[in-house]
C-alpha cells in the first residue's frame, strides 16, 4: 500500500502514518511517499499515485488547517482514521543561537511558537515552507539559518538542537486524519476491519443555505435531542462572499447506527449541502496503546 | 487621537483606519501608527502609546486571523466598531516575472493566493511578514523578490504591478475591528456616539465548561428562543488539551437591549467563562456610503 504523507523524512505526518500503521497491525507491505505540500496529498490520492494520505487537520495551540479543510471539501476523499501526535519543537541549526537571521518553518509551526519568535528572534526573517521536515532540510544551507521541526529531524538533517521544546504551550498536539478515496479497495479493507471496533466518529460538512436566526441551532438540535455528542465543531469560510461559512462537524457516532443514520437524514433536508467524509475509529490518547498523553503528565483543563 | 494600524503605509489596515475614519465623520485629528504586527497594536493599545487600535478578525477567503482571536482573549479590550475592505491583491516587483524566486506576504495574503503561487511560481521560497506593505517594503531590495500586497504600494515603494488581481476568488473582503481599551475615554467618546444608530452587533467569548452533550447547543437555544441572530460562530483552541475549545460568537442586538442582555445573562450562567467584547454598528457593505459590495457586481451565494 502507498501512503502519501506531507512533507520529507522526520515529518510530524511520518510519524503520524507510523503510529497508525502500528496500531493497524496490516502485515501489508507500506511504502511512503512524501508529499511537499498538503494540496499535493490530495492531488496523489486523485491521480491514483498513492492508495491513502495523512495530512495534519487540527493543532492544540494553533487551531485548524485550513488548508485540510478546503481540500476536504473540494475533493473527493473519505476520512478512514485519525491519529494523535506529540509535537515537540526544536529550534535547529548547522550555526550558533546568536548567528540566526532566518528561521524556517510550516505555518503552524511558526504560529506555534509565535510567542517564542517574538521573545527571542524579534528581527528575524520568517519562512514558510511546505512541512516542518522540509524547513529543517533547508536550514542546512547556511549557518544564519534556523528550522522550527523535530527533534528526529537533527540527526537526519545534520543540525544541532539550538533550542528543545519552544512551542508556546507545554502541551502540543496535532491531529492527523488518514484519507483514501471513498469505495477504493484501500477504504473498504480498512473500514470493514475498523467496523467491528467499538468507539466511533462522523465528521460531516453541512452549508446552510438560508441565513435565518438559529438555522444552526436547528441542526445541531437533531444530534442534542438524541444525545449525540459533538466533538468539534469549525466553520471556514464558503469563499462566496464574507461572512458566509460551511461548517464541519465532527460527532460520536457511526453512520450505520440508526439513531446517527437519522440525525443525518434529518439534517441534509434542511440545509443547502451536506457532505459525508465518513465513520472511523476515534482515536483514544489517553489509552494505553496510544500513549498520547500519559497518565503522569496528563494536561489539566483547568 | 493616536491610531495603532497593523503594517505601514499602504497597509489594508490603514485603508481600514482610514474608511472608519471617514464614516465616523469625526473633527479630531488623527495620528496614525505603524505597527508591525497584531501583537504590538493590542501592546501599544495596553500601553497607552494608542487610543484605538485596527486589527483584522477575519477574510473571506481564509478565514479567521488566528492571532487576533487569540489577542481578543488574552487582553483586555473591547471592539467599539468594524469595517470590511475589499482586498485586490497584486504581484509587486522591481524584476521581471520570470526573474521571481522569493514571494513575500502576510500568512494570509499567502494563504489566499495560494492556488495561483501553486499554479504560477511552484518552486519559490515563501516568506512570511508581519503585513503585506512591510512585504512591499521589503520586496524592494532585489529584482528576484516580490510582495503580494495592495496595489497603493507599488506607488508608495517603487514597485511594479507583475500581475494585478491574484487572489484565488474574484470577491475578497477582510473584516476589521477597531478596539480600545475598555472604559477608555476613546472608547466610551466613541460607544456614546454609535448608541444612536440603530444595527447593532454584539460579541462574546465563551468557554464551555463542560463537555456534555448538547452544551453548546444549550448555550445557542438561549439566543434562538429570542429569535437573536447570530452571524458568526468560531471555535479556537483553548490551548489546554486538543479537543477544547473556545468559541467566539457574534450576535445580531446590543447589550443594552432587554433581550440581549437576558440571553447573555443566562449563557453567563451555563458557562465556564463568558467575555463580553463589546456592542457596536454593525458595518453594512451593501450601504451606499460603504459600497464594498457594489450592486452590479454583488457576489452570488449560489
Amino acid at each position: 500500500m502507498i501512503i502519501g504523507v506531507l512533507g520529507l523524512k522526520g515529518s510530524y505526518s511520518e510519524k503520524a502514518a507510523m503510529q497508525w500503521i502500528e496500531k493497524n497491525e496490516s502485515n501489508e507491505a507500506h511504502l511512503l511517499e512524501y508529499c511537499g505540500d498538503i494540496q499535493d496529498v490530495f492531488n496523489m490520492l486523485e491521480n491514483g499515485s498513492c492508495d491513502i494520505g495523512v495530512v495534519p487537520l487540527e493543532n492544540s495551540i494553533e487551531g485548524s488547517v485550513g488548508v485540510t479543510l478546503d481540500m476536504l471539501l473540494e475533493n473527493d476523499v473519505a476520512i478512514i482514521a485519525e491519529t494523535i501526535v506529540t509535537i515537540e519543537h526544536c529550534l535547529l541549526s548547522r550555526g550558533k543561537k546568536e548567528e540566526i537571521k532566518v528561521i524556517l518553518s510550516h505555518p503552524q509551526g511558526l504560529g506555534q511558537c509565535r510567542h517564542f519568535l517574538k521573545e527571542h528572534f524579534p528581527g528575524a526573517e520568517l519562512r514558510t515552507t511546505g512541512s516542518t521536515s522540509h524547513a529543517a532540510k533547508l536550514a542546512t544551507e547556511f549557518e544564519e539559518m534556523a528550522a522550527i521541526a523535530s527533534p528526529d529531524t537533527a540527526g537526519l538533517y545534520d543540525l544541532n538542537i539550538i533550542m528543545p521544546d519552544i512551542q508556546d504551550r507545554k502541551y502540543n498536539h496535532t491531529r492527523f486524519i488518514i484519507i483514501a478515496k471513498p469505495h477504493s479497495s484501500a477504504a473498504d479493507s480498512l473500514m470493514v476491519k475498523d467496523r467491528q471496533e467499538e468507539a466511533r466518529k462522523t465528521s460531516i460538512i453541512v452549508y446552510l443555505d438560508k441565513d435565518r436566526p438559529g438555522a444552526l441551532y436547528d441542526i445541531l438540535g437533531e444530534f442534542a435531542r438524541n444525545d449525540i455528542n459533538l466533538t468539534r465543531i469549525e466553520s471556514r469560510p464558503s469563499k462566496k462572499v464574507l461572512g458566509d461559512y460551511v461548517f464541519y462537524i465532527d460527532l460520536e457516532g457511526c453512520i450505520s447506527d440508526a439513531i446517527i443514520k437519522h440525525a443525518i437524514y434529518n439534517v441534509r433536508s434542511k440545509v443547502g449541502m451536506l457532505k459525508m467524509l465518513g465513520s472511523y475509529p476515534m482515536f483514544d490518547p489517553y489509552c494505553e496503546a496510544n500513549q498520547v498523553y500519559m497518565k503522569k503528565s496528563m494536561p489539566s483543563t483547568d
